[in-house]
């Protein structure tokens, strides 16, 4: 029911090209995956979805748990159908929102006890439970419960969340029946290379469809990631989707394709737009900045998305700036549009064997954003 | 340049179908304008609006004015370029909304003084004010600057009101040179009779291309509304279309069509949208009823609408509990699309000679909201 088949490889680098089969289509890879927190990419449908060529979405275990709750998104017939999103949908797993919750969790070796971010109720998730969970939503693939130990984590801390993390993949594994639905590890390890590389090994011998790096780009700093990167990714299994949790600034997306990386997901295009940003000409700019009060050119020069096809920036800028909610949509569609631009570009580059050169030339051109 | 045609008349009612040609296009009549305040349908772009098949829309030049200002419009091209919206658009004079303003103004026979809701800045209207907005917005019908007195003003008062109204008139149609800008004037006289038949006579006899009828639906009571159209209905010049300024429920629209009423412009759709309310199969209902949690029917049984095409119940009340912007555009889209549709029948109803039964029809099975 899952494939992967890789299409082809950049001779300089670990890039790589290639294709995910599920049971709602088949996602060509590298991929990124606008977020879907609460079963909707925040102001678009899955029209809007559909019209920008999304291949596929994510959406939030733990949110969606919260409310309306799982059982009432599978009695209406799971994910795809109450959202009307037919293409392929990926579900987290929840651990790492809950623990970000940090003070308001208990975490022992047979789950996690929290209260919920809405009414203060107390929840009990364990690996078993996300499984659960996640196999009522119905997303095409599942991620296994694991522990996000915060970037700043001791060494010894670091070792226990992962072995943690190693045994509730365990438990995952073993919970899981449903074969229409893939579930992918989650490497942990915080920054500690020895970590990463035995998380890394007991991942990749669970022989599961696709594999996943978490607890990255959570502070630890993007010159630690790329170093993590390197280390563990010779160890990859080779044939099967990496995806690489929560990463997507275009710089990153370039970096970490070059490092052997597939999937990518972030909420930065959707966030960045109810913000009244975007990506511009050659880095992200405010659409606030007076010097689009009066600009009658489009966001980005040469882009054919929806809104710059019809919107100039001093339109765009007074929607903006009266908190109209057509113009966070239509930065969202511009900043979404944007990203799956540049990914195709990519794919395109590495199948012509042209993807150093076409990196080079991008993020010489690219002001990124540091942190 | 404008020219009002009627098509069809009821043999029993003042209902009549007709067109009125604009320089960006025919508007048939009867027919309903969504708002956009602050030059957006909320929640909507000018594609949205075409899909909707929206004819003419329109918007505020108070608000423009405040902000972004009309000479930056003007300088972006004009309202029609700038919103990239190539069908009619109406602005209102600021009349309605500086009058609601209350405490903040000053009124004297040359123009009306007030403070912007935005800083605080005193501003002067006067009726050359309000038709140099107006013509640098470039709408294709414009409204006289008019005193809207509030509905419990007593006679002497209303008088007053209506004879400074009748004396700003004249200034607008001698300030305004625009040819291809129709001026609509303002029939006021609060709930006075003799006041409304005196205004309705001498608007008509400026013999311009329409005439509006203001200060109504403004907490007078139906009753009282609809006895006022009675009254002046057959004072009204009958090839010109009627305007009757900010009314538009399914229900008000029979009734002041059947008062020979053509024009409707109302924020309802779009308001009740924002609050998650909707047109349901025989009223208007509120989307987080608990009814509605696991409902997988359409918001309207039948309905046409993208929205009821494409989602549950179940899913928009999701949508509306979490706040997604998505749900308040899904809903915005099913308003005005059943408003559209109902005018639609309405009109067809009216050629066929059958609008009585149909009105009658409607209403009997239809919940209405009074006020």
């Amino acid at each position: 029911m899952f494939k992967f088949e890789i299409s082809s490889k950049c001779s300089k680098t670990l890039a790589r090209t290639g294709s995910f089969t599920t049971p709602h289509g088949v996602i060509k890879t590298p991929t990124f995956m606008p977020v879907g927190t609460k079963a909707t990419v925040k102001t678009l449908d899955s029209k809007d979805l559909n019209d920008l060529n999304a291949e596929i979405i994510l959406a939030n275990t733990y949110h969606l748990a919260m409310r309306p709750g799982e059982d009432l998104i599978k009695k209406m017939g799971g994910l795809h159908k109450w959202m009307n999103f037919n293409k392929p949908i990926l579900t987290d797993s929840g651990g790492f929102q809950v623990f970000s919750l940090k003070d308001k969790l208990k975490i022992t070796d047979d789950g996690v006890e929290f209260q919920s971010h809405l009414d203060g109720n107390k929840h009990f998730f364990t690996p078993e439970k996300a499984m659960e969970i996640q196999n009522k939503l119905g997303a095409d693939i599942i991620m296994a419960f694991d522990e996000c130990a915060p970037a700043d984590s001791d060494q010894s801390y670091a070792k226990k969340a992962m072995e943690r993390t190693h045994d509730w993949v365990l438990r995952c594994k073993k919970f899981h029946k449903n074969e229409s639905q893939a579930l992918f590890p989650i490497i942990q390890g915080v920054i500690y290379k020895d970590l990463r590389v035995e998380s890394t090994k007991f991942m990749t011998e669970l022989d599961l469809p696709g594999i996943a790096i978490g607890g990255l780009s959570v502070g630890e700093g993007k010159k630690t990631m790329y170093e993590i990167l390197e280390t563990i990714a010779p160890l990859l299994p080779e044939n099967k989707p990496h995806y690489l949790m929560g990463v997507g600034t275009p710089e990153d997306l370039f970096e970490c394709i070059s490092r052997g990386m597939d999937m990518f997901d972030c909420v930065l295009p959707t966030r960045l737009a109810r913000h009244g940003s975007f990506y511009g000409d050659n880095q992200v700019e405010h659409l606030k900045n007076l010097k689009n009060r009066d600009n009658e050119n489009p966001l980005r020069k040469d882009c054919t998305c929806e809104t710059c096809q019809n919107f100039t920036r001093s339109y765009l800028r007074h929607l903006i700036i009266e908190n109209e909610i057509t113009g966070l949509r239509l930065l969202t569609i511009h900043n979404i549009y944007f990203l799956f631009e540049l990914i195709k570009k990519i794919r395109k580059s590495i199948k012509e064997n042209q993807f150093p050169h076409f990196k080079k030339e991008f993020l010489n051109n690219w002001i990124g954003m540091e942190k």
